[in-house]
């Protein structure tokens, strides 16, 4: 069997994790199979290279940026290869240029293009343990690219694909996918199954388990994942096409609190608007959310729409530079803001579930703000300071902990 | 003009430093000339890296090694670039595999074999400072290598050579060479040229100034070198093949305080006996240096030789382990000896040069312990201890401060 394992920067964030790492994937070996390894930078090291950079250049080229934080994955592939070493497995590390990872050239959030399986191919073939760095590739130019965010995640499920893996686990920090945070819903129940539709609403809905880009990834290449923990030999949550026979109506409940709202008032009700003002957003690479528009009066309309909190002041700015050109008559924000979802396979199929959800906020005496939904998800946009207690409330009118 | 100029590790060690060269570079630069500049690791990187290695793995493997330390210099380029891209000038960081520095496989200590000049080029006629990662390479299966001690002077001059570069400087934080090392002979004199083989003696001799590889390759391809400081403005030395008409007597004293001597005594005088001890000791990678070879006493020989006094333990051990075999009678060592060098190309035709030195020893009073020569070299083998007062006795009677 060749097994792809990928794990994060902080199950590699010291020598002792390091060794757990190694042992982990060193079972697998010993069993048989072929193992490759994706790792990402050790713990922090990712953010202190990034200081680093903005210490001498406050905006620094993405390509220098992406020569720099490279270095950051070949550490600790070198680092996990000289550790299995010392309990005696032959293991090699590679990076981007030695695997060969192709990419596009986009700087800081390249698309992975094609990856050349021989290296890796030819050192299994020698009864090697493969450690490949994550976020990482090699442009046309030969130089080199990261993948943005959750890239080692992309690069895994990327190399299941290629090498045409037989299993491709997605180790972190928790247990595997929960029906909520179970930070803030205690008896929130981990999932032992999810469709990749699913993962990808409750991925952009801020469950931090799996990258969107990695699932959307997995989705077209059929690649069957494994999220599990990498400090327990808990089972995990496996993502992949179809779950049981008989779905569930509502999978689990995702909170964003990293939002706020921005309203354009009073917009002449003509054609092209909408585009000249997310038009405008897109060239600043803000990522928007929750799109509603309302016919307003006197002919106008109001376009609302959700940016992550961290972006407010850019949209902000580069909304107001153009004010004119959108007619608006007045362009307001609100921060502290939360989305709150249900996902669900089973909900396509099901009107009831708005209704149910909205009775929880209902008896939660929680104000909704905004909706929006999708044929698996439903997401209301409600105040930050009373997100988690709806998120209780949701998760219990659906009866999340008994499944 | 085309100008090469290679800074080590301490002067790119902190954000200042790092401006410093920037800056220097960028004025060759805006005066019209083509730069490259080629940098090692930050500050201590490569030392920490090195610990880090060791905490997982006391012998890591050396493909491993190479794949971990060769990191070091990547960060410093992408700091470099971003450095000089915060002062408005366009820079481009290249790595081993970028460039491409093409070179044998010996991990830890390769030997350049090729280095393709297109991407460097292209870069320039582009009028960007191209920055260069030292010491490392890649071999023919695609794998990181590092060049071993002085890698990144052999990095600027190999680049030199194939970029046909009007000029290479190597930038340290001393002036240039001098004719004894200052912090011991006061009046200890900066040359203002040398030539390659003195060089070459001068730094097989501890004048830690340029590595031996880095002259031998400027000798093969007549690159003229500059040793200057990246701390002032000072004019530094130049190193090349031939100096001024009527060449020097003796240009400088070295002193070499890590040396240990070996003696293997009563060895029977029979044909294959040094090359079975010296083939022992290089299977362990143990550098030897002046070997001499006595006739004892009742047909047998004794054999003595120094070793760098980090590797005596080693040389040790391995000599007793096949003591039988060399049929030695006896082996001894002993630390804390010092060799001290006069170098100078006009020695070669000057009988008188040996007996100077040796009346300067007397006059100091210490005692010679083993002598050894070359062309345009003699080297004794003293007291630790008096190595310091040796060199000034040396330098006085050569009259090296008033030349």
């Amino acid at each position: 069997m060749l097994i792809v394992k990928k794990f994060g920067g902080s199950s590699v964030a010291d020598k002792d994790r390091i060794f757990n790492v190694a042992k982990r994937c060193i079972e697998d070996y010993q069993a048989g199979h072929d193992v490759v390894v994706v790792l990402s930078a050790m713990g922090k090291t990712t953010d202190g290279l990034i200081a680093k950079a903005k210490e001498v250049n406050p905006r620094p080229s993405k390509r220098e940026m992406d020569m720099l934080l490279s270095t950051g994955e070949q550490v600790s592939v070198a680092m996990m290869a000289m550790a299995m070493g010392s309990l005696g497995v032959p293991a090699i590390s590679l990076n981007a240029f030695q695997v060969a990872m192709h990419t596009n050239s986009q700087y800081g959030n390249s698309r992975l293009k094609r990856i050349d399986a021989e290296r890796i191919f030819t050192e299994l073939e020698n009864r090697k343990i493969v450690i490949v760095t994550g976020f990482q590739g090699v442009n046309k130019y030969d130089d080199l690219t990261t993948l943005g965010r959750g890239g080692s995640d992309t690069t895994a499920v990327a190399l299941a694909a290629a090498l045409h893996a037989d299993a491709c686990e997605i180790f972190t920090d928790v247990d595997g996918v929960y029906t909520a945070d179970p930070r803030i819903v205690p008896d929130a129940r981990k999932m032992d199954e999810i469709t990749y539709d699913e993962m990808l609403e409750l991925a952009s809905l801020g469950a931090k388990v799996l990258h969107n880009r990695s699932v959307e990834l997995a989705k077209k290449y059929n690649v069957q994942l494994v999220v599990r923990s990498s400090l327990n030999r808990n089972e995990g949550t496996i993502v992949k096409e179809d779950v049981k026979m008989e779905k569930m109506l509502v999978s689990g409940v995702a909170v964003d609190k990293n939002a706020a709202r921005v309203s354009l008032i009073g917009l002449k009700d003509e054609p092209g608007i909408a585009f000249s003002i997310f038009n405008e957003l897109a060239k600043k690479g803000i990522n928007v959310d929750m799109i509603l528009q309302s016919i307003g009066r006197d002919n106008t309309k109001d376009i609302s729409f959700t940016v992550p909190g961290t972006e407010l002041q850019n949209a902000m700015d580069a909304l107001n530079a153009k004010k004119e050109n959108f007619t608006a008559k007045q362009i307001t924000s609100r921060e502290n803001v939360a989305k709150v979802s249900v996902v669900g396979a089973g909900m396509a199929t099901n009107p009831g579930v708005a209704a149910k959800m909205f009775e929880a906020l209902y008896n939660a005496n929680i104000n909704i703000k905004m909706i929006s939904t999708s044929e698996i998800r439903i997401t209301v946009l409600i105040d930050e300071k009373e997100a988690d207690r709806a998120m209780k409330y949701i998760h219990d009118i659906f009866d999340l902990a008994s499944n």
